[in-house]
């Protein structure tokens, strides 16, 4: 089959890979219908995260189930499927508190590569989700996008509290934080400030629902949030750039007793303990369970309640990833979905 | 009257200070019935905290009121009460979100100084809960711990969300971490896991309903609990010391999707972005807004539901502040109630 493989800094390439086969008696094969690269599939791009030689890449997927283990038992053959970026098994305490993402049994779908044609998914019936029947064509970017971008702006929503009556501020204007806006307005947020300072973002998030964008960063930024909030600052405000200075932005952007979501990977923060003590905020993130949401997400879309897909503004072929990749990394696209035949 | 001065690390004294009067019309004046010295008047004592020149000190009070300001409406003369470390007015959007330490007029009373006669009391309205009627004696030092260590612990084990079929792991075996087990147990908690080493603190401990001892620190600490955890860690985390490294043995002791709780005030602490972002735990603490707490608190104590003061084991005249001081210093007290003729 082919696949994306990564083989240093910037240098994507699609190669011949061995088609996968079950390994173990819980896996399921797909073969994948769409799939996209990720924010954070941009760090090891540009050498940031150390890579240890030529990796497999891609952790979003939706596809069609062509094989199961003689130990699966939900997922059936020809059912459409989301997945996310870790298999888990859904049964474990930590899975039935609603924390998949930190299954006692996870596995990272990130190192076995979901940009391919065909990808062997972990713990098939903890981890996919299927459709209540094929899916129109046109739902299949918005479906793509509920495996990882929009169940983790999803999260960031939830682990912020937003909600009816609350003031919330998005703090990042990529994939995850436009679609925290969505879930933000979906969620019934009275009022969504959107930190943005780029014009086809400012406007994405507009369409979702952001209600005042604020164009500065850091302390201004800050400073700008408290303005529109009587000096108080926001109620809830998700986080999902995963720097030092967006990590603080969105803490003190929050007023006490008000809920912090943070979602962007941790690259270079490290939170001082006396400001986060005197802020009095709830810090609440990481790897988002998307598993959890997966069956409300699926469904909302489906019902066309919702279209996350719109996130996606630049599709090419699979065989094109590369440009997909420099797209992104040059701010030139949101998102890039890749289409397999 | 006499009241306690720091005139510089190790030195206190009980020196001749100036009556307080009415400096706003919501302040009150109160004769202080029992005071005490907190854990955390021991930074300035041993010099960690700088101090500009001699400071008056104390923030935990009970007293009865003596004289009100014109627009003090509620808070009547003669009545028994009991304040916080923070004025706050009770009536702001952070106050009415049950956020009162971090009151938009927030006073701090240890810059007034409560070891002392008679105390300045801000926001007297806002800030003061009487007790139903004249308690009878032996009530005093639980009502005087419920103005702070109480109320710390009360809202870290609300912020670590203890409560029924919750394991909790309490860090810091001082006057909060004692009374947050205390709390833990209150709340219904199955299973209390108390971190201590000394002999007289475990005993109190168990008292208060820790099921189980860990005298491991650091990593060694977090084995021992997840050992008693089936691998998972605590539901739930109380942080009452205010170190690195215990702030990062309650993270790390607690599962993905539990509560860690953080009422030590910050020292040392500067947390990883990386360890926190993948530990999925829930982050809150800060200054605990004990007013919110207060009329429960009071009601439990003069119910005789809950016997806190039993933290006290070390009872001396204000005149003698200076030996109390030494006690905890030393760690020969757990903490010291100062009386007042």
């Amino acid at each position: 089959m082919r696949g994306v493989i990564l083989n240093g800094p910037g240098d994507v390439r699609v190669e011949d890979r061995p088609d996968p086969t079950i390994e173990q008696p819980t896996d399921a094969i797909i073969r994948v219908v769409a799939t996209c690269v990720c924010g954070s599939d941009l760090w090891p791009f540009r050498g940031v995260d150390a890579s240890g030689g030529p990796a497999p890449m891609g952790h979003e997927y939706v596809g069609i189930v062509e094989e199961v283990g003689s130990a699966v038992e939900s997922t059936r053959l020809g059912q459409f499927v989301v997945g996310s970026f870790f298999a888990s098994d859904n049964t474990c305490p930590i899975c039935r508190a609603g924390y998949q993402s930190h299954c006692v049994h996870r596995e990272p779908v990130g190192a076995i590569g979901a940009q391919a044609e065909y990808l062997r998914v972990p713990l098939a019936d903890g981890t996919l989700v299927a459709t209540p029947e094929m899916p129109d064509e046109d739902l299949v970017p918005s479906l793509l996008a509920a495996s990882d971008v929009l169940g983790t702006g999803w999260f960031a929503a939830d682990a912020a509290q937003a909600g009816p009556g609350k003031t919330v501020v998005v703090v990042g204007d990529g994939a995850v934080g436009l679609l925290g806006v969505l879930a933000a307005r979906h969620k019934g947020a009275e009022r969504i400030i959107a930190m943005s300072r780029h014009a086809d973002r400012q406007k994405l998030a507009l369409e979702f629902g952001a209600t005042d964008i604020v164009t500065e960063r850091g302390d201004e930024g800050v400073a700008r949030v408290k303005e529109l909030t009587d000096s108080l600052g926001a109620h809830s405000t998700i986080e999902a750039v995963g720097t030092q200075e967006s990590m603080m932005q969105a803490i003190h952007s929050t007023r006490a007793g008000g809920h912090v979501g943070f979602v962007g990977v941790s690259h270079d923060v490290r939170i001082e303990g006396t400001p986060l003590f005197f802020s009095g905020v709830h810090l609440h993130g990481g790897p988002a369970p998307v598993r959890r949401f997966l069956p409300e997400l699926i469904g909302l879309i489906v019902d066309r309640k919702i279209d996350p897909g719109k996130v996606f503004d630049l599709r090419l072929p699979l065989d094109e990833a590369a440009e997909g990749y420099r797209a992104m990394d040059e701010r030139r696209a949101v998102k890039t979905l890749l289409e397999l035949s």
